[in-house]
């Protein structure tokens, strides 16, 4: 397993989905750049997130507030005295570890030798703030995106008047200063979140974390995830955060392990009591107002886990003729690509031009689309499995004649003649 | 002028387009929170931006690079040695200022005192990464996008061998500690960029250069700005900055002066040369390859700014039996919603339910639609108007009969009776 995460990271880089960050300079530890195929599978994931979780509904406000907010923040929310993981330093080499993911509990992973005393290591990214260097200005880097949506809490309510049960939603990056990144883009310094906060009244809570637990399970199945891979595990009470009196975690099957996809909490009224916010309801069935703290139900996704749990999820290796492929099997409406264009042959003007026209009607239509034209037929097959492709348009001399192109299907290898008028319709009608 | 900046700002809090950041905890200088149809707003702007200059075309490849970057990129790019702006305080309140932006050359804004001798400031905000605080470990907020492209040149090159000319893109965050923060999100300390580097031969570099202006005046009309409040300026010889050869500087005429909103600069090859990046150039009619620089044409255009000029191009007044409507008369495909709907009377179950069913028709197809039954008509006409609403749709007893309903216009007030199966194509045909 740990052979296929090396497949995957070196498919990602090779073919334009993940390189790792500063590459040209050695890196950065915990830092990802995406390329072209990457982007274009984050902004499928995000867009469909939005679509299901806030643009076709009537119940959700999205902001996107800023990374840098006022330090206040992160003291009323306990980040600044409790945001933080036991560090441990080699008595030796003088390597620092994580104590909780140590491999040995208290030797070094490196080398062997005992480990010192554990001492708390925040985990905010500090920086200073305006031209006075006093500690007045110490800023941090958020490192979750709910606060951002909390201290918003009030000017939505100003603004839109919102009835409960009503949500707040947000994607945007954060930062973690982890003492060990790992794992590809599993657990990084730099990574995005896609989260809700729903407020609701306290006693309808168990509802509605009903509600957005189905409503994640749909989602996962809709963006392709190996449903088979993913597994809710409800966090035990003694394992949960101070603020939550129910969690669920969504789990993954990674190559390196079953760890966190998502997660599920029922947060109470712990972060609006916090920052002292209230709302006041207009009770449908009495009489009168009633000012009244809300609870949270906060369904929080990570696009970065998303993209790994994509990657692993399509990854799939078959055989023929004793030669094996790689392809990514993406669903369709996913796929960074929709369709690639070809001409049979580089070299006969009148097939290039010819699928010049397809290529500029189907990326007119779709965006998505690729003009490959590059080695000879079966390589640029193999090209366009290994990215996740779904079809293979190719344009030959029967072309010319009917007006009929070769698609060819990635994950069977199966290929049909479809007219040119047909072609949109024909892959629309898949995605 | 002030007054017109005083209700934008105003109008852009209230009805949730944008707020100040942290704003619960009396914010935090130069930074801003989005709020939903700010949100909206931006999207609208990002995607039609992508779709221009990105997804439309076979020569670009965009990038998210990571926003904390190996500190070796900064020294390169002379960021860590130059990047900075003269500081001043004054002598008497100990306030500090940029000196270039004094009203009073060598006087304290505030108290009018004399400063004192001005120091270079670097205006990159500094972190730590890692558990170990030793200067090795130190790392900056990225202050541009551009870098985040240069040192994946080679990635994208070697992921897709792209000819040239070809361009690489992105659309992220930047960070610059400013010293005076101001003009509402014009001049902030956090902002997001849309960065085209575009690599071209040498001999090509005023080809390009002209084509992007051209590409880049043609969008901004498109989007909607006042293109009469949009003026060109080209950089003095002594004003450039010292990697480029020739900037156009696209001003806008903000109600605070007119001041910079877009850049289009000829970076020559100082940046790939810089980090060392060659091209194995397969010249056209040539035999053989080269190994050469490319040189870069770099349409730079900053998201918030962006939203700024939207907002004061589109913000005006009119009167009507001597009541004033302020109201925001985006273009159609840009507006944050589409359209609103509206029973005619909120009690009235059968008109309400009606109209449930059109907003659900409308909310499927354009998402950016909105439910509105709060108050009297005309309040919700002119609550629409304030956000920019092209259309508002009122079902009323009418439509009980004959399926039509009536759709008023914003800028003009008119309203026509449209049927109900048309109205999905009414409003297609004019966004």
């Amino acid at each position: 397993m740990e052979n296929l995460m090396e497949k995957i990271i070196s498919l990602a880089k090779r073919r334009g989905f993940v390189y790792p960050g500063s590459d040209i300079y050695g890196g950065l530890a915990g830092t990802y750049d995406y390329g072209p195929l990457g982007v274009a599978l984050k902004n499928n994931v995000k867009e469909s997130w939005r679509k299901k979780f806030v643009s076709s509904r009537s119940d959700m406000y999205e902001v996107d507030a800023a990374i840098i907010m006022n330090p206040k923040v992160w003291e009323v929310s306990g980040h600044v005295g409790g945001f933080s993981d036991p560090l441990v330093e080699c008595t030796k080499c003088k390597r620092r570890f994580r104590e909780d993911t140590l491999k040995e509990k208290g030797k070094c992973d490196e080398c062997g030798s005992p480990t010192g005393e554990a001492r708390q290591f925040n985990m905010m990214f500090a920086t200073q703030i305006g031209a006075v260097e006093d500690s007045s200005a110490k800023v941090y880097l958020r490192p979750e995106t709910a606060q951002g949506i909390f201290v918003n809490f009030k000017n939505i309510v100003d603004s839109f008047h919102p009835k409960l049960p009503f949500g707040m939603a947000q994607i945007g990056k954060a930062f973690r200063n982890e003492i060990t990144p790992r794992d590809f883009i599993f657990r990084v310094r730099e990574f995005e979140q896609m989260e809700i906060e729903y407020f609701v009244r306290a006693a309808d809570w168990e509802k509605y974390f009903e509600y957005f637990k189905a409503e994640m399970l749909a989602w996962m199945e809709e963006i392709g995830l190996d449903m088979g891979k993913v597994h809710e595990l409800n966090v035990a009470d003694a394992d949960l955060a101070h603020y939550s009196k129910r969690t669920t975690d969504f789990e993954f099957e990674y190559p390196f392990g079953q760890k966190e996809l998502y997660g599920l909490a029922y947060r109470t009224d712990f972060d609006l009591k916090n920052h002292g916010l209230e709302y006041v309801d207009d009770l449908p069935a009495q009489a009168g107002e009633a000012k009244i703290v809300p609870h949270i139900i906060e369904p929080s996704l990570g696009v970065d886990r998303t993209i790994l749990a994509l990657l692993c999820s399509a990854y799939a290796e078959d055989e023929k003729d004793g030669e094996v492929r790689s392809y990514l099997k993406f669903a369709p409406h996913m796929a960074p690509v929709v369709c690639a264009v070809s001409p049979l042959l580089k070299n006969k003007p009148e097939l290039v031009d010819k699928a010049r026209i397809v290529y500029g009607m189907m990326k007119a239509e779709f965006g998505r689309v690729m003009w490959d034209d590059n080695g000879n037929i079966g390589k640029r097959y193999r090209r366009q499995d290994e990215i996740g492709t779904p079809w293979c348009i190719v344009v030959d001399f029967d072309t010319l004649e009917d007006d009929t192109v070769t698609v060819r299907d990635r994950d069977s290898g199966s290929q049909e003649r479809i007219h040119i008028n047909q072609l949109i319709q024909y892959v629309q009608e898949k995605i």
